[in-house]
């Protein structure tokens, strides 16, 4: 981004920091103070599995249900990214949070315990992107000293949840994806602390896109076209261009979602390249871990970001990424009932200190 | 609230505005610019059925399916508090809205049409409180100028999503509540217009609290405990009592969660009295409707607003209220497994213009 685009950043009144049409330049950088991943066995066996901070061994990590084993990954997420930023729990203002499960139930489960202000959200897969939105704008906006972010996702309770019970064998075409089993906990700040590892300085969240798509089973397709959507209004409201972007990185498109993503924005003139990135491709060795089109889940964007974006940008690899977290806004009831798989993306710009 | 607790409002430093432990004192009032309510057959037969602004004659409203009959109540209620607002849906800046089905589906396929960014929540029936209190914190915030807020619940989608569905006749015990088949929408504005309904002040977002109790058929009892943590918070942070407000309202306690907030909040020595009044038992005559113990879904306490608590306020019946909406964190899911059935409630203290 060069000193051109950055001064000519807000087309709207200085007074509203909101940028362009939809998005937001926020006031005061937000500061990531820390972040932890905790995933299953199959993304310790990913290419990433090395940079996680804690993978279970069984995947039921010591539960009884599936969904208990989820509420236990927000959990241990959250507790470690309290450690690492040498916080206590007292000291987090509010939380955000979400999950795939009807009624989030994850995430109620599992981070009650902490006894904080909850705020209750859900974006689908998007919900890494949605929580650390609304995280910023509490913590930027002078509401709260620190905030946290968690988001899970589970294979076993996500087919429970959205397909057949694992038990039922089901059959899963090459466009299906892989809910990652995991969760990333993050600890946002409204003031440097010296050993943040990266600042958050931009938000576009996004609209729901719906292209009419029906396949519970091509996840990617269904919502490539509210990434595009979303990135190319990024583009707009701060003028700026994929040049300028180390990498634009989306949540869990996978490589069907991946090549929709490329063709729809080339045909607004729009060319990502190689600087386009995603989580659910990066996470698994698709071919040799049968994972088909990649991963996906709440817990795919939320472990990369922290396992790998955050280590990329802290060790000033990247200066500067566009975070994309995609989400399919399907439910067992519409999907039964024959409605489309809409999607959504919320975006957000993260630079490196 | 007389000048001695307004001077000494927050102890925080003046710079958060952070209030107290868990509150905050908003820098600006956030404007609810408008408000609207749909509700059903049995809504329109209450005691403020005349309130209401429309009301469906047989609660399928033209729609195949129940949960396409819920997206029709937010679509329509925030329609009419557009129209009432004199603004065009390209004005709102950003959507805050949830539903209490799984994956949140009426908002999804309610919302999408109006094309802009969404904010998905979900705080069961307290989500109308998340969505006034998140969309607050964007206004206040200078984030947004203007902002929308939409919740709704339909009794037999609910119904299918927590219990059994209707056609199974299912049996109800006296303790079970009925959930509102309605919707309510609320403009917000960052700057006054003269004929604003009320503005928000301050917020008091709500922990998860776990008394253990697993009746899906009591959920007021599950509530209380969370709505009495909540208030009493409220009281402590920003140095008031039940005499600084006109009324204590919250969402859906009914007449069994009543009588549980009022006696915890007496072992802590705050005596709500006449004070406290639950959208749930205002919008049914439970005896010759036959609602057991009152109204619940997160369209009862956002058609209520809509429809009385703000015209209390508008007409300046009501200087200060807190209004408190109150959700169980049930799925199916964690019902069938076992789970305890937890408690949230966030508070905001509305006040007359």
């Amino acid at each position: 981004m060069n000193k051109t685009t950055e001064t000519s950043f807000c087309s709207r009144p200085a007074a509203l920091f909101a940028c362009g049409r939809q998005s937001i330049r926020l006031p005061v950088p937000v500061y990531i103070r820390s972040s932890a991943s905790v995933v299953g066995s199959r993304e310790k066996q990913g290419p990433l599995g090395e940079l996680f901070d804690f993978a279970g061994e069984d995947d039921l990590f010591g539960c009884d249900t599936w969904e208990d084993a989820e509420s236990s990954l927000q959990r241990d997420a959250l507790h470690l990214a309290l450690q690492k930023a040498g916080l206590h729990s007292t000291d987090i203002r509010y939380l955000f949070a979400g999950d795939l499960l009807g009624q989030s139930i994850a995430t109620s489960f599992g981070l009650m315990q902490y006894e904080r202000p909850l705020f209750g959200l859900y974006g689908a897969c998007s919900t890494c992107g949605l929580s650390l939105t609304l995280a910023s704008l509490a913590v930027s906006g002078s509401f709260a000293d620190f905030a946290a972010c968690v988001t899970s996702s589970h294979f076993a309770s996500a087919e429970k949840e959205f397909r057949f019970p694992l038990g039922y064998g089901n059959q899963r075409p090459l466009s299906a994806s892989w809910t990652v089993t995991g969760s990333g906990a993050f600890i946002l700040a409204n003031a440097p602390s010296g050993h943040d590892r990266a600042m958050i300085t931009g938000l576009t969240p996004g609209k729901i896109i719906d292209y009419g798509l029906r396949d519970s089973m091509n996840m990617g397709a269904c919502m490539a076209p509210a990434a595009a959507d979303t990135i190319r209004q990024h583009f707009e409201d701060f003028g700026t261009s994929p040049d300028d972007y180390d990498k634009i990185v989306t949540g869990d498109l996978g490589k069907v979602g991946q090549r929709v993503l490329l063709d729809l924005l080339q045909t607004s003139g729009i060319d990502l390249g190689e600087r386009h990135m995603d989580c659910g491709i990066e996470i698994y060795d698709c071919k040799k871990q049968d994972t088909h089109a990649g991963g996906s889940g709440c817990g795919c964007s939320a472990s990369v970001l922290s396992a790998f974006l955050l280590k990329q940008l802290s060790e000033k690899k990247w200066k500067r990424i566009l975070f994309v977290p995609t989400g399919a806004l399907l439910s067992k009831t519409s999907y039964n009932e024959g409605q489309s798989v809409p999607g959504i993306a919320h975006a957000l710009l993260l630079e490196a200190i």
